[in-house]
């Protein structure tokens, strides 16, 4: 079933409310979760909102708080999230890291206690549409394999890199470090199809490109053998030290069913202040192009990170967002 | 043959001296090769020197110049690298940030037109050793082919996370985002041995695990399929936009017969600023022990990013550095 995306927020807004959020964090996290299965990431959108709603029920995130500056120097800042939701939160620092990098040409904002920001790219178009420079990173419970070991020992820890283009098309990365993400995993065992390449270990520690089997054992691969592994530990740490936060191995020991306590990492870049709009898009759409005038492989396309979000929002604004309906007659039940 | 590490700086220093480098940039970059290899990076090390040279003779590096500064705000600075030494640059740049971080908690230095840098890892441990965080990176040559073509499209474009450690064994991870460097796939190539997982397309466009059929298509895969293409890519754009210098596509039209002109940024994090030293080590330390405790797979070790070092590095000052003959014969003929 597809359906409005207005009618979408509304109904997330309204059940937010309903489980005690205040009516503008509520409007806030409803419109990003809509936005992001909007702009087709299905995995962190209104798929998410049954997990999102059970963490408040838990207690683990908490719908009144919000983040607060702890300390700060310059274009650089701690904040504590509080556990009020990682959307309110994450697009507060976002927000924060912005506004430094206006007047001290780059900022971190570092941000520790919150809760999972969802899609990460959500924050990346924002320093996009500011016409800044986004690096930005999250930790995670310990989920991926360290390379050479069989055991959890890191996040996957996703890391988002934005570059604003004059169109408004930005150039925007999202990506985990593991080999495949969960998500994806999950699509190829509903499709019955094997990974082009292992993807992680099976019971017995062989590797594996079986999803299903992949899935059973939870020991999915970092990605490029101890390289995906090596940067996923250090935008672990730090984030966690930059925000005097948990690392993954401490939110893994924490109590509750689901993960809470993230660190997060805001990087804002504003070379505008420094330079011309000219000079600056003639060199971003330079690299654009060398992707886009690429020989694609038979019978594919060739993209540059982010070019499919404007597809499907504008399909989507159209059509309606395509929502499972147990899932979304779950969320009308509440 | 193994020779010791200050016959090497000598040596090395001695010959750019000749070729017209001033005394202190030769030092310093004499220096820095043969600790690279020292600590075991040989890649990066002495086996590169002969290559500097021939970038010295033909006019690519131009041994009496230094980078400058073109503009700043706060924090954030862009430097004119003039094809100077790429390591008298890149450290100069590093240090810049450092102090900038000491006043701003963050600070972003970004070097256009400058040379290579040989081994990240020297400024990720300049930047451990004054106790900050680093987050550096550069653009290449485009030497990898985007997801989905069989065309170079993308460098590599190494990225350095760098986080201290009190007892100086400082984490360190030095990666780039093809699933395997070049220098591994000689390795392996010379060994005989096939790669686990394709690393690249053999000349009919199929993946191949054989490094002499990828080494020959030059066609090497990005990490993670379409998400280490994607990093690479971004890094490249915000290295190029930050110092308003090339973007890999912009560098791989320049005319010479070898890499030069490109763009890296050095972005530094002071966390210690605004936070005490012992919870910070309390989270790096378990997050390393997290590794370090992990089950190894059978007749394996499990690492930190950066632990082989120190390892290398006692190794080879006891015994001298292990030099190929033949590249030590034509550094000492020069």
């Amino acid at each position: 079933m597809r359906i409005p995306f207005e009618e979408v927020t509304e109904t997330l807004k309204e059940k937010l409310i309903k489980y005690g959020s205040p009516e503008d964090y509520a409007g806030q996290v409803a419109y990003v979760m809509a936005e992001n299965s909007l702009e087709g990431v299905y995995t962190h959108g209104i798929n998410r909102y049954m997990r999102l709603i059970n963490n408040i029920r838990d207690g683990l995130t908490m719908p009144k708080e919000i983040a607060g500056k702890i300390a700060g120097l310059g274009g650089y800042e701690i904040w504590d999230g509080k556990l009020g939701f990682g959307i309110v939160n994450a697009q507060l620092c976002t927000n924060r890291a912005i506004e430094l990098a206006r007047t001290h040409g780059i900022a971190c904002v570092s941000l520790r206690n919150t809760s999972h920001w969802l899609r990460g790219g959500t924050y990346g178009k924002m320093t996009a549409e500011a016409g800044m420079l986004g690096i930005h990173f999250t930790n995670a419970r310990t989920n991926m394999c360290a390379w050479g070991t069989q055991q959890h020992c890191l996040g996957n820890n996703p890391l988002v890199l934005a570059v604003p283009r004059a169109n408004g098309d930005h150039v925007i990365a999202d990506t985990s470090f593991s080999q495949y993400s969960y998500g994806k995993l999950q699509l190829a065992r509903l499709e019955g199809r094997m990974m082009p390449q292992p993807g992680g270990y099976d019971e017995n520690g062989q590797l594996s490109c079986d999803p299903a089997v992949i899935l059973k054992s939870q020991k999915i691969l970092p990605m490029g053998e101890h390289k995906g592994a090596s940067i996923a530990m250090l935008l672990d740490l730090i984030t966690a030290v930059s925000s005097f936060g948990n690392c993954a191995s401490m939110v893994a020991k924490l109590p509750g069913n689901d993960e809470h306590s993230f660190s997060q990492t805001f990087i804002v870049i504003n070379p505008l202040a420094l330079g011309d709009q000219e000079t600056f898009s003639a060199i971003v759409e330079n690299a654009v192009n060398c992707v886009l005038n690429a020989k694609p492989l038979p019978g594919g396309t060739v993209h540059y990170p982010g070019q499919s979000m404007k597809r499907y929002r504008t399909e989507n604004l159209e059509q309606g967002i395509p929502v499972n309906e147990g899932v979304w007659t779950d969320i009308c039940a509440l």
